[in-house]
């Protein structure tokens, strides 16, 4: 069963269970994609095929002795590597090496762990997770796979963590978001996305950028895996998987608002046409459709343009703990993180407070809809090497996390899938909003919405740099 | 039975439930109370005898439909004016009335309105709860009646609400406590204080002075009325009562920590020796002692020296919320809010990442002990207008909030209770440190100590301003 890493991964469960198919196997065959593929894309900074195939022999000595320790058991898996991942040194985009306590398992890789799933390693990352470009002076960025001809931005922070799905080494990727670096990286890719509720995981283990809004979250091939996974992972459901078998086929009933002009006036390159045609078609499969402003996303868009919260966050982070890594921070980010250094704390916490402010009423806005569709991002993911200058990497950075830093300043909790190709080639993502703690419902919904829209393979086909 | 408030607040409620014992008897009583002495103690900011009335006339009207509203159901009771109490302005100790959404009953309050509690009125405290001495400029401070001939400090900020129960008008005082502000006025009042642990209770409709460390609490005449109180307020507890149902008679094998010198080396008056005297009682008692440094207190206490963080936080809420209130801020309290206006955000956030890593390191010292005993105050509650300057204001705060600050910043929680009289007459409290989320466990031991040491009233006796 070679083939068995195009399955859906609730497939590749069953299988695995029934012992029709191996989870060597399956790391073979992302091996042999990585050995194919990875010298071009660059999705990790640290490939680990020998700790895969003695992950992937534990979870098949685990099947036959009629041991099933949680549903990923055996799935490949990538992961950024802001994640400590006991085994492997973590350098979270920087040059250095971490210390020892940042190469201990925190709750969600212990828990992805504990159910034996294959680690095949850790994923490129922006050092520190600072910046949504995918830009890391130290490392270079990986390569965005839908484009042959140019090296497009694969998104960030968690730039490699959708090029190894694309790459076919990973099923699952593990990033994090706080600002945009899980969506981001997932719909430049053309991969799907999940942004949970700040606080529904822990984020112990995974080094901090900005303890406000630092996420955890997940890309995977389709929302249907990531679905799974999530259903794997998440420590508040009960039984994994009864929310799951509770989506409906359809999508009849379901409340779907459409953002208002503020999340589209930038579109290029025909996004906004592809996104708008994804949407129709959830309103001809019988969702209630209206149109829904979002206004408190410009408050928290302003909060992000005046200087937001990360950059402070990270220098006090780095001051405390790495103060030596400050020295040899990429050179696009030095200047934010020397200008944070003037910022007040009067102006720091008039910040956090005007979040907060805007997230209680945004919350409201979720009383007649059940999510908010916007398009994940409106531009197409841009050509490095264009833009070099800290400005210039600033500026791009402002217009790529636009639609996308709201949700996390606005305290929700948002889904991104794939819906079609640009003008340019390039994926586009529509993005489903939820209220923060409406994380199983939005699961749900965009599952509902993916069988609509067809699964990304069907939508999007090969990526260039994969055929052949 | 006129003489009802004399009793514990678990028989009280038998009595009320039993048809023995009126609610309006009791208000009456506490309304008869505050007549005699209120003008002397000023306990309240906002006397509300006719309200009281109407609650008292609510519960028994309920108790004799035979419902049960719960059960502080007709027990007499004050609120500092922090909270929002519906039907009440809301000062904060501020000379103006704060707009409209500062008077809509948060969480904990509703709770104790739907159970028909009778609301006393609203007591005194410090401006914006910001300082531990019980000074107000706008409104003067209220008395301890522990010294009928100087004017002492009844602790602070929640300073009207130990004098409360004195007195005689409520039986259940709330207060907050975000540096000491519960545990400081309950001890230098001879009465009993509870603070939990931080986001244990909700703290929406409480007007906030730390957002980082604000947390409800209470105050009451005894360990064991605190306990029945945070039995029938707290959310967690299943069966309220079963936690206390649970309380062992004596004290052996509880494992009580004695704290290190730094808790002890400025005790004046004889209080070191009260509280030894108390805590080789408990030994003798059976419980398990053992000396145990808490040396984290340092560290936090030394964030607290420098500056903290309730003056910027308090400082970002007034630019937002109260501007108009800074021009009118208490004189002593004016500087430190200016001082704040120069922090930079650098050095906030490296004081809040200093006190996450204390707090997590104080953690471990409670694997070996139950709690950890020391002295409440070192020091005699002092004569108000003594000290007037800013500089002799904050020296003092800093010298009466020196073993309970550590507690806040530090994330775990504490009670204390009376044992003894100074020797100037003054009250001493034996504080109780628990882990942070052991607050069951840590009300169940302080009413197992109560019940060796005594019932603060034998111990005590009465207050000299409230004989006769």
């Amino acid at each position: 069963m070679a083939d068995g890493l195009a399955l859906p991964i609730a497939e590749i469960a069953v299988w695995l269970g029934e012992g029709k198919l191996k989870a060597r196997d399956l790391v073979e065959a992302a091996i042999a994609n990585h050995e194919r593929l990875g010298g071009k894309l660059m999705a990790y900074s640290q490939w680990a095929p020998e700790h895969a195939r003695q992950c992937a022999a534990a979870a098949d000595a685990a099947f036959a002795a009629g041991s099933q320790a949680g549903p990923l058991q055996g799935i490949p898996t990538s992961i950024k590597d802001l994640f400590a991942v006991s085994g492997f040194p973590t350098y979270a985009g920087s040059p250095k090496r971490l210390p020892p306590k940042f190469e201990r398992d925190g709750p969600v890789i212990a828990t992805l762990r504990r159910q034996l799933a294959t680690v095949m390693g850790k994923t490129h990352m922006v050092e520190f997770a600072f910046g949504g470009t995918g830009h890391n002076a130290h490392y270079g960025t990986p390569y965005n796979p839908w484009d042959a001809k140019s090296h497009r931005s694969p998104g960030g922070s968690s730039s490699g963590a959708g090029v190894s799905l694309c790459e076919g080494s990973a099923l699952l990727a593990f990033g994090s978001d706080t600002a945009a670096s899980v969506r981001l990286p997932a719909a430049m890719t053309g991969n799907a996305g999940l942004k949970i509720t700040k606080d529904r995981w822990p984020t112990e283990g995974i080094v901090p950028l900005s303890f406000s809004f630092d996420t955890p979250g997940i890309l995977a091939r389709s929302m249907a895996d990531a679905a799974f996974s999530f259903a794997a992972l998440d420590p508040f459901l009960g039984d994994s998987f009864a929310f799951l078998r509770g989506v409906p086929e359809g999508i009849g009933g379901i409340r779907i608002g459409i953002a208002d002009s503020w999340f589209w006036q930038d579109c290029e390159n025909g996004i906004a046409e592809i996104v708008r045609a994804a949407i129709e078609r959830l309103g001809h499969a019988g969702a209630v459709m209206k149109e829904k402003a979002l206004p408190e996303a410009r408050e928290a868009y302003a909060v992000f343009s005046e200087g937001g919260v990360s950059a402070i966050e990270l220098l006090a982070f780095l001051d405390r703990e790495l103060p030596d890594w400050l020295k040899t921070i990429d050179p696009v980010n030095a200047p934010a993180l020397k200008n944070a250094e003037a910022l007040s704390a009067r102006e720091y916490l008039s910040r956090r407070l005007r979040l907060v402010a805007a997230a209680t009423t945004a919350a409201a806005h979720f009383d007649d809809v059940d999510v908010i569709a916007t398009p994940t991002v409106m531009v197409t993911p841009h050509v490095l090497g264009d833009e070099t200058s800290a400005e210039q990497f600033w500026a791009r950075n402002r217009k790529i996390v636009h639609n996308l830093v709201p949700v996390n300043y606005l305290a929700l909790c948002a889904a991104t899938l794939p819906v079609g190709l640009d003008r340019l080639g390039m994926p586009v993502g529509l993005q489903l909003i939820a209220k923060g703690g409406d994380d199983e419902r939005l699961v749900a919904i965009a599952c509902a919405v993916e069988r609509v829209l067809g699964a990304p393979r069907e939508i999007l086909g090969v990526p260039p740099m994969c055929q052949g």
